[in-house]
């Protein structure tokens, strides 16, 4: 599958998100390069032989979230292209509200196609459950 | 201030933030432009206006870190350049060990010099403190 433009390829991603499409999923990431991606608080994967069994993982129910997704900030040239987006996750078994999730997606232009090559997905101060002894607060914001 | 490599502007950034140096900080970001900055867990910071406060805040208490940084991966052409790294941040009062965090960070060559553009840093699965409760887990790993 090619994707020839960048928001082809940011619908394909939060398609195969949305249904659980592990094959969709693999045509969007890089197969041969340095891919990395970072699900909320998870420790960072690298590499197709890391990466793509993370998403197996997390479509062995099928589908079972809503995503609406918003693009914050795009950065693009012509090989190289950074997006800064929430998603918001809903579970379809509950839809009082997702949980809201910054991700910095970085998509290549590989031989015609827009490849995703990085996915960096956290979650927002936002989120109800986390308990304010979590959050880093002074100079130990950062 | 100009800064001709990426490995220039890296070293400046973490510079800026152990020494707590609000003026290289500045200098660090491009001023002019559409710039994000997101500190572990806080809601994303878009701006100048909100960017650089969120870093005088930070360095109120003057030098309080020591900061180990590795770039763990790099994506880079000719105008823009993304590295994924991990932190680890030691407050100097607490060398038992700092919070490792993850970042990736975009730069773009503006009228010569490397500026930052974006900062997306979040913490890790490896958080101690972290309880299990706020880890997804099976299908809601996204």
């Amino acid at each position: 599958m090619i994707f020839k433009t960048v928001q082809e390829i940011h619908t394909a991603f939060y398609r195969a998100l949305e249904e659980a499409d592990l094959e969709l999923m693999s045509t969007v990431w890089h197969q041969d390069g340095q891919i990395s991606c970072i699900h909320p608080l998870r420790a960072p994967l690298f590499g197709t032989d890391k990466v793509m069994p993370s998403w197996k993982l997390l479509f062995t129910n099928g589908r079972s979230l809503t995503v609406e997704v918003k693009i914050l900030t795009q950065q693009i040239n012509d090989e190289l292209c950074i997006h800064l987006v929430r998603e918001t996750l809903t579970p379809i078994t509950d839809n009082r509200g997702g949980q809201p999730i910054l991700a910095t997606n970085s998509y290549q232009l590989i031989d015609g196609s827009w490849k995703m090559i990085l996915h960096h997905a956290s979650p927002t101060a936002v989120v109800k459950q986390r308990s304010t002894t979590d959050l880093p607060s002074g100079n130990q914001l950062h």
